[in-house]
């Protein structure tokens, strides 16, 4: 099996917000299992690739859904002209090659996708292929990460304290300003200042959340944004566009983005 | 591949409305993933073809809807007599080949559809085949569009906020009253007066949103009451048939929509 | 593909009720889509099949519901002894080889049957195979037609607006008396006289639908009894048991019915 | 295609209850869709039985459920090793070959089942294989007879009006007292008198479901309680095993019945 | 076929608590289907088998559940080299030849297995294998035997009436005390005296199922304690282990559980 | 069959908390089925694994969940070149050559799961492989654990009581204190005064359960953070990470739970 394909061969951009990137260590260096909460869009996914990269190691990356099977995840049979041969699925191949196996959004997956993860995240280091007939022990190099929003358990979903229990966890927030300007600088290639005033503009959408905004202008936003104004698009058009007209169908919360946008520019 | 059924080699007929053009050319040059808000039949589709057109690239359209499901975008194994091959759906065509893909009304997909397109509106851009073993790096042409009709929100379907925020966004309405004249007069052949009227007597019944009626008469409505007067149905039984009859069911809205006729002619 | 098994050879019986026979001529003239609204068994059905015998033109006809898949409509692959071979399914065939294609109780319909037929019914008049790459222009003689009931609109199915603003539509309701009275004199071989009496059953049986009655007795139903009346049986007898046996259980609806029968026999 | 084992070749008893032998053969004589309603184990099905062997048709039942598909009624393509074939349904043999098909109780089936019939039971009598491509005109002898019980409707299925439109209907009930008293004797092989009071009982027990009980002792019940009193149990015995055990587990209810069967015995 | 596997070839034990053995004959003798009606655990299932083993007939036991499907009772076409071969379900072995089957709670069954017992528990006695096209006729030795407990039916699922009259019914209660005690003797080894004592907690649990406790201690569970204790263990281990730790969650209820288990040891 | 993968070579390290070890030896010299209830991460799935070790048994785990059928525990046929064959399923094997079941949470699992075990938990100890048609009696060997965590009852999964009376149950809970310490010592390395302070910290955050955490701080948690420490990051890093970040996202919760931290360090 070759894990190439899942190498990360360039650094990926990643700016630390405390030693997140020590603790991170700390915990592969034991193959504790590891959650990363924490709102979209904030890092999350490029911190799993930067410290995938620094540790040499390849990383598959699943995104659950609630329509992913465990045989999604951990394989099965597929009929060929010589019969039947066993498909090893994404997870299985992480666990058997050693690789960093990240479940992005593990509180969308169903619950046979979440028992699946059990054994493998308690003294046992196991992942029983029941329809194989093979109990396999995880490679040295496996460690499980999965990520987790905890401002959606409104919707009714959650995960079981058993699958919680089974995980230490790493609690990611956006960066701070300065942090946050940096990185919108670096990515976009427009000014500090102006980034700074972007940033800002994040920073009191993010506050709108208390009057209802399901999530604020993330980074990701930020740099959309920058991007198009350093192509030449008036600041204005391209906060719209990048940042605002997205976030809300709402005409109240429309217009109190809208607000804070008369207020930049 | 072949991807020149799905070259549009006429231009599309589309009358702008602002300098939407340009800022679509900006988000394409960064291959921004884009979304297309507003109502229904005000020309979002009709858009995104003549920027297709415009840009010279092969447009892959899909229908989103709520018994698709992530296989039929992404691809699958399909059983032949010499065993069993991957066969890319529309999706990973256009991510491997480098068309535009336009989900049509992203809101009705199911989970596993919009988890789907997250690698690929990000930094990543890539697309995962789990089920190959095949990281799919996007092709420099690819981009993603989706479009997205805010007043349908109501029916208890939302995009998720990690999916909203991972676009641009685009906003459009019905075309002003001289431009929707144009339009109409153009399309159906019709005088410029004549579509006048008709263009009137969409903007009374979008009015009647505030009522209760769910949607306004379109631009696509307008057209084909034009085309019928313009081949010699009186101008009542054309509007009846093409713009009123079909609008509504509630008989005090039905009654509402017959005044304004009556105004009308 | 040999479509004469869809051709209608005979003229199918039909009594005109105002001059929808005109306006659905102009329809087909421009290709429009159109939908066809009204009651159970007031001869949407027989319209159209007059109509694709009127225009000479094939009719494939298709009852919605809520199991028909996407694929039963489109088309799938099948397996055979030489491996997979794609099969057209009743829409591709109509679309392909120019065919009414006419969609009853299309409320019924599940959403991915009723989003493959949006590009069908604008102005790009195609059908994409996805799942065989194709994109399929509609041949010249094609047109849709759909059929919706809109007095069943409180079971909480409606069409989307989207779906319906794709429509030019035609209202249809159970002909006026003396048409009727000629239709089931015509159909079941008794006298007018006494057809106009179950006419008048008929009549006084909607009414009742302001009383609760879901659908009162339709031209059909008079049809069946003035069929066993012809045929010997006592007019009582035939009227219970073709007309009002059948159309509620409810005991008051049913003596409401009783008696309107005790005052016509 | 061999209908033999659908023929009745000897005949099934059944006592009328009125005319409605003459009534189903002028509903055959002109095949109506036939609609017998009544209360379970009135004896809809004997009646059925007898009449098809009256009539010298094949019968062939199909009993409803909400998990019979389409193709479960209509039939489908199976694999064999010459690649796939089409295999008839068994409404689809009733139709093609000329048998009475009865659906037992039609409310418990799925719309996609009702919705087939829909053309076998209005002027056209066609059953199209969608999947074929065959449009299969209803063989001359072919007639749609449906059983349906109205006491169920609290259960929250109910037949949409589209349908029941379409039948023409026969109204069961258990038969009276003196004609009842001879079937029991009949079948049981006990004395008339017994048979009388067995027939009181469940008179009695049919008055309860004014009190709640969902369904009164049938005619069938009588008859097992016959059968094992003419063997030799006790009638007492026989009557709570076979009568009253089975119908309730309400205690209160229960000791109802009981109290009807200590005045009886 | 060979129906040895399911031959009863030692007695089973079991101990009348009435003439229910005389009730099952005669019922078997004229084959009428027959339902057992009682709590978990008090013997329905041993019973069954007891009179398949005395009438010297194979059993099918068939635990019901809402998962199996009427195929996997009834048969199904499997895939083989050779082609499609048909292979007859558990239900249709017993009636093709000449087996008791037993269906364990019944209630718990889909409706499509309900229906499909239906023309096997009428004057018809067939079972129309529709995917075959074969009208099974049932064997002379064939009897359906159907379990149910009454106590569920607080959970939402009932039997319809159209199932339940076409059952004769047995009822069933845990056995008298004096009899319960010569059980436990008799299965666990222990003396009688100790066997009354546990009777007695079983008794005082029982009375608790009016304070909301969902069932109360059944025979097998003082089996399993009598088993223990025989085995060394302290009787109030035993007691807790096998019979009051496993009975509730409900931390009242266990209370009150550990204060019948004071009184006693 | 090789059950060597299955069978545990070197001694899970296992701290009694009471005479359960030889609790288990008694119901296994009696093969009872065997329920384990307890709170998450108390230790049930080691004691399990740890008796296996003792007894010299192999152990067959399965995690249950509400997507698995009863044929992935039973077996099922499987298409090959050489046509189908028979493929026993995890329970089947356990069942065939005697090896200890372990069902993992078996209140997640489906209702066939559930009475797919009932035959095998009472006196008959057969399996019944309907599909194959074998009725599979148990080994002598085998025995059925399942583990329970009645905490979960308010999610509204519960164990119907027909499957709970079929099982003695052994009750967990976490251990207590200066056993939990010598736990978290001898597994994570760091002296006794210190995981006595980590133990002191879970004792605390189990009594929040009052005030709504759904569960408090686990052995096992205990013990990553007792690693993480040992590893050299400080203690209240560890705790947080290993402890009081992936248990709750409620702002109130959190804030108490690190409020036990200020206190600890």
């Amino acid at each position: 099996m070759d894990l190439s394909p899942y190498r990360i061969t360039t650094e990926p951009y990643y700016h630390p917000t405390g030693h997140e990137i020590a603790l991170y260590e700390h915990a592969y260096a034991h193959r504790l299992p590891l959650m990363l909460k924490g709102p979209t869009g904030c890092g999350k996914t490029r911190f799993v690739e930067h410290m995938a990269w620094r540790l040499g190691k390849p990383l598959i990356t699943l995104a659950c859904n609630e329509d992913m099977t465990a045989a999604d995840l951990v394989g099965r049979y597929l009929l060929d002209t010589d019969g039947t041969h066993w498909h090893d699925g994404p997870l299985t191949t992480a666990v058997r090659h050693g690789a960093i196996c990240y479940l992005d959004e593990i509180v969308e997956a169903r619950q046979d996708t979440t028992v699946v993860i059990h054994p493998l995240t308690d003294g046992r280091r196991i992942l029983p292929l029941d329809k194989k007939g093979e109990i396999l022990k995880a490679h040295p190099d496996f460690q499980l990460v999965v990520s987790y929003n905890p401002g959606y358990q409104s919707h009714g979903k959650q995960l079981k304290p058993s699958t919680r229990q089974r995980f230490a966890a790493l609690e990611f927030d956006y960066p701070e300003a300065a942090v946050e300007t940096d990185i919108v600088a670096h990515e976009s290639g427009i000014e500090r200042s102006l980034a700074a005033r972007l940033v800002d503009i994040a920073h009191k959408s993010r506050r709108l959340r208390e009057r209802g905004l399901e999530e604020g202008i993330s980074t990701r936003m930020l740099i959309y944004a920058g991007t198009l104004i350093h192509d030449g698009l008036p600041p204005r058009d391209s906060c719209r566009m990048a940042m605002t007209a997205a976030l809300t169908d709402e005409p109240d919360m429309a217009q109190a983005l809208e607000a804070i946008l008369d207020a930049a520019f």
